[in-house]
């Protein structure tokens, strides 16, 4: 057996430590299946003394992450400090640049980083990789990088945060509110203090970007990706979604259109019988659909210090085994520049819930404006009568722009019966 | 770019002629994600003058694939002759032998003969790869060998044979007999005019011997494999399960047990509510079990010319990158043997269905014999009332030895009231 693969950790919180505890506890069958051992020998971290239910004797310690990249006995840097700045893109350059390849979980330092680290990468020959940045222990970065590499993939689709699917499940299943719900979530640790990251959908964004880039042969383009969180869904679009028959998930979705790539993160409905209607609670999917191998679904845990941790002994594995793959999963050269189809461009059915005043001639202006806007009506329910009072109505259209429906929905909030924010949520036949 | 990787194809049936198909579409695509071109040389079939819908200009030809071996100017030989025997073994022998890389969808080849040929590849440091050989497009080998390698597997399932998964779905959306479904399927091209192969099994259990090999790092042991096919199945047990909130599906299951390593392909019952339930059609699924990952599904096409081509072209991608693993995910010495846990070890609930007489003390015989086998029942129904009649009797019990099972069943059967052979389908939980 060769010499050990000598690994040096900076970050030691969840995963940190679970990572640790992965590659002492099943030491001996990684040594076997990545053809020799592979031992944490430095970490770094801030605080040395707080317990974090792992032995830390014998490591070598670093309170400067940064400072670590230059540790000669290091073979390989394993950044699990999150954070697109800062220490973790510090850590993770100065690595490069010192030709040592790099492990890491951090999705935003990718997603916004990923191009200029990938040419450092190629530039020094040491390897980035990230399979732990994307939908936790699922293998779908090898998946879509290595494992369908043969295809041209059409569409991938993901649920790529955990959070936001447990509170929209908890929402269906108990008919509860997302505030309440959230704070519940928060209690249990489930989500953060400040959870504007995941539920406003960014942490979904900077998946999908990545997703987008390794599917399609492009640089990487944050900024292209169009995104909305979960804060507006309420319970009463829940209940009505699945008297429709759907289910309503924040979905990533990248896909070839004709004008581009299209990356779009937002809640959405989706036909209760496809297999991501029934990915609930802290599972993420990703789905993806190449023109040889048809439709395949990957389904697992997408966060938490275990999944994670699998996912960076997994890189370390392939490192240790001499098994590489260019950051995009083709040089730099090979990648093309494909234009981002802009959201106003979006061609999609809506479902849209008004509160409406109970009173005649209401429907009548709703569904004229939407004639106007060339947008197509496929149903229209107002359940209940309440004379003069609020009462919800929904309307679901056929395909039509994003541009049509945004003017349409302008036009319809404007209206003076109109008597709350519209609730429009797009429906994905998928 | 370096120069093209020349590739040698053996059988040009219906997954050699998709693979020279992908390889021409997505020439380019796969170019800049191998690193170089990816390019068939020459093929070996034995009709040279049947039309297959390719072009084979240019290419050398062998009627003879065995000599395809000594090519000089191939770089890789894929095998695509298929059986366990005779030239693909013989051709996949030589090539490792001359120490030339061998891609294969060969699962009968890889469960017999696994272990020599892993042996013979480690000798002559030529890889072996065989991701089309287990669930069609589904890159399961790589999640398996590569992704959740970091993890003890606790257990494998999988709904691993296309043809089994199409008929028991038909049964069960159409309520026809399996015999009626069969037939269907003959004519359609979805199982073979000797469908034994498929449908008692044979193939789901070549799969799961090479997946439990992987999951647990043992050599492949196909004998160990506990195997029954879905001829006895009828559709009125498949209500029945529906009844129960049970779908009956063909499962290949590998576990880790306290004697050791359990792996059985059988009918099973499997809750609704269980993602591999909702695996209908031709689709295959793969779920891992890891220590640290949690559960993983995935889920694709099984077979078919498109899945098929996409699961060889990936192994290409990979010799053309030198991404190598070792065949069976770590070398020869690093693999253990683990006992084998026989069936009539097996611990598990059981569904039981009679037709039986509808006369008073039946099911008193019937229950009385399972109370002397130590058999505790969940629960007894008989539907409906035909006094001097046959009518079905359908019993689940709580998890028993299959020993005890068997046991009992042997005198139930030979009960005079109990009319025809009962069905005994085994109750998995997952």
């Amino acid at each position: 057996m060769t010499r050990p693969l000598s690994v040096a950790v900076a970050g030691l919180g969840t995963v940190g430590a679970g990572l640790l505890t992965l590659l002492r506890d099943n030491a001996e069958l990684i040594a076997a299946r990545a053809g020799r051992p592979i031992v944490v020998t430095a970490v770094a971290a801030r605080d040395r003394n707080r317990d974090r239910g792992v032995s830390l004797d014998g490591l070598r310690w670093y309170e400067d992450p940064v400072a670590m990249a230059a540790d000669a006995q290091a073979d390989v840097i394993v950044e699990l400090i999150g954070g697109s700045e800062g220490p973790a893109r510090a850590l993770v350059e100065a690595a490069l640049a010192a030709g040592k390849p790099v492990v890491t979980a951090n999705k935003a330092l990718l997603a916004l980083h990923g191009t200029a680290l990938a040419g450092q990468a190629e530039a020094s020959g040491a390897t980035l990789a990230y399979e732990a940045a994307v939908a936790g222990g699922i293998p779908a970065i090898k998946a879509l990088r290595e494992g369908l590499a043969a295809n041209g993939i059409r569409r991938v689709t993901g649920i790529l945060n955990g959070t936001c699917n447990y509170i929209l499940t908890c929402m269906r299943e108990q008919g509860r509110e997302f505030g309440d719900v959230l704070a519940e979530a928060q209690k249990l640790g489930y989500a953060e203090a400040d959870p504007s990251f995941d539920i406003d959908g960014i942490d979904a964004a900077h998946k999908l970007a990545i997703l987008a880039a390794l599917a399609f042969g492009r640089p990487v383009d944050f900024p292209a990706v169009h995104v909305e969180g979960i804060r507006a869904i309420s319970a009463l679009d829940i209940r009505l979604a699945d008297q429709l028959g759907y289910r309503i998930k924040l979905l990533g979705i990248a896909e070839r259109t004709e004008g581009g790539v299209a990356t779009r993160v937002h809640p959405c409905m989706v036909p209760a019988s496809h297999p991501i209607a029934r990915v609930d609670g802290v599972f993420n999917a990703v789905v993806a659909e190449g023109d040889f191998v048809g439709r395949v679904v990957l389904e697992g845990r997408g966060a938490g210090a275990g999944p994670t941790a699998s996912a960076v002994a997994a890189d370390l594995i392939d490192i240790a085994r001499g098994r590489a793959t260019p950051v995009w999963g083709a040089a730099g050269a090979a990648l093309t520049s494909i234009a981002a189809e802009p959201m106003e461009r979006h061609h999609g059915a809506y479902y849209l819930r008004l509160m409406v005043l109970d009173r005649p001639g209401v429907i009548a202006d709703v569904t004229g404006v939407l004639r106007d806007h060339g947008v197509s009506l496929e149903s229209m329910i107002q359940r209940g009568r309440a004379p003069g009072e609020a009462v919800p109505v929904v309307l679901t259209t056929h395909a039509c722009r994003e541009s049509s429906m945004r003017a349409a929905l302008a036009r319809i909030t404007a209206l003076e019966a109109v008597l709350e924010p519209p609730a429009l949520i797009r429906i994905e036949t998928l």
